[in-house]
């Protein structure tokens, strides 16, 4: 339900993807796990995974801090990887630094995702606004199948969100003012964005998404113009 | 058949879409007729329709100059419109240009185009490599139903075709060489721009996009990685 009671009338909607699309964490770690039982090695990789994902933050703001040139996540995450592996008495082979970065683009959807996305792209244009990789994003989507009727990322804006040029970026090539634009999001910290620069806002709660125990995220922290469970409901709520 | 006698070992096929993929020739006759016979007017269309593609070229290469600011290929279309209309005795309504500039994003494909992409989609990332602006690429994909994995558009790189930079960009954001792109068109001026800048090259002809008596771009002007009837043809030779 939107906060007026009526959902807001746009014409695209935008989602982050990794963690409201995807749950990276879950595949991830299944290809952690299948790398150390191939290296014979015991590690704990949900605290190793846990390491590497804090990596992604830092990485970004230093990007937009304008303190390291432009790169893809792709990138900080493979530089993290090189750092942490040997912190957990591995080398930094780049080959298994290569295989395990390029797990970020093999990772399953949640459950209501596909089917969600197949309703909405009935009546509105579905787009990904990722901090990926262009490239990462479009073979994330032919892993997961996902419907998108394009691909946008933040490479296209050359900065990360929550700067305003990556949304304002997404609407510019949709050919659409920032109100015809829905963003859709887990994180709130997304949402404060896209509503800055006069995008309307989803949120879609994803509580288990840094695995059991998660506090941050669990609830919306401001009156989003909808709020739903998952992307058969938020489908409902549109009217798709 | 390749020049070499084996296909090109690419990872992505970038498509030229207006003439390549669709038959933007008979939809909008179609299209301009229909608004004729609601306006009760009587015009030469395929004239009318020559005239106003004519403006397609010399208005791309004002903006490749400079002569002109970044403008997408809809506002090239709308202005070229509101100049002809008048010509053929037509009030330059805002409401018709409007109507009118849209039926660009509606066209329908080629017999072979839907068959073809689909099976090429299992082996390689496809993406458009249009002159289009991207939210006219988005939305023509959506009415054809082309099954992209992203869509690429000169409006990424914010120059036309053909520029080495839309297909340096196109490269880039498949995170991919030159080399490992094949670019797939049927004009052979699209073809030398991209080979000029590392691409490969395959030359599917569509020697009815004009209209009968075309003489342009029946042939391959030069020795394409590929030659190709068409795209189920292109699929045959790639292997997919």
């Amino acid at each position: 339900m939107s906060a007026a009671g009526r959902p807001p009338a746009v014409q695209a909607l935008a989602f982050d993807t990794y963690g409201t699309v995807v749950d990276w964490r879950r595949s991830l770690l299944a290809a952690l796990e299948r790398f150390g039982e191939r290296r014979r090695v015991a590690v704990d990789w949900a605290a190793f995974l846990a390491e590497w994902k804090a990596a992604y933050r830092p990485g970004l703001d230093r990007v937009n801090r304008g303190d390291a040139p432009w790169m893809t996540v792709d990138e900080i995450y493979a530089r993290a990887l090189e750092a942490l592996l040997p912190r957990y008495g591995l080398p930094p082979d780049p080959a298994d630094v290569a295989e395990l970065t390029g797990a970020w683009r093999r990772l399953a959807p949640w459950p209501d995702v596909r089917a969600g996305l197949e309703r909405l792209r009935r009546r509105y244009v579905i787009t990904p606004l990722s901090n990926a990789s262009f490239a990462g994003m479009v073979h994330l989507a032919r892993f997961a199948r996902l419907p998108w009727d394009c691909v946008i990322t933040a490479e296209n804006a050359r900065c990360y969100k929550p700067r305003p040029e990556v949304y304002q970026t997404a609407a510019a090539l949709l050919g659409l003012r920032p109100a015809d634009v829905l963003m859709v999001a887990a994180h709130n910290y997304d949402l404060h964005a896209a509503r800055a620069v006069g995008l309307r806002t989803a949120f879609v709660p994803r509580p288990e998404e840094h695995g059991p125990g998660q506090t941050t995220d669990r609830a919306p922290e401001a009156a989003w113009d909808v709020i739903a469970t998952d992307f058969g409901d938020l489908a409902d709520r549109l009217g798709a």
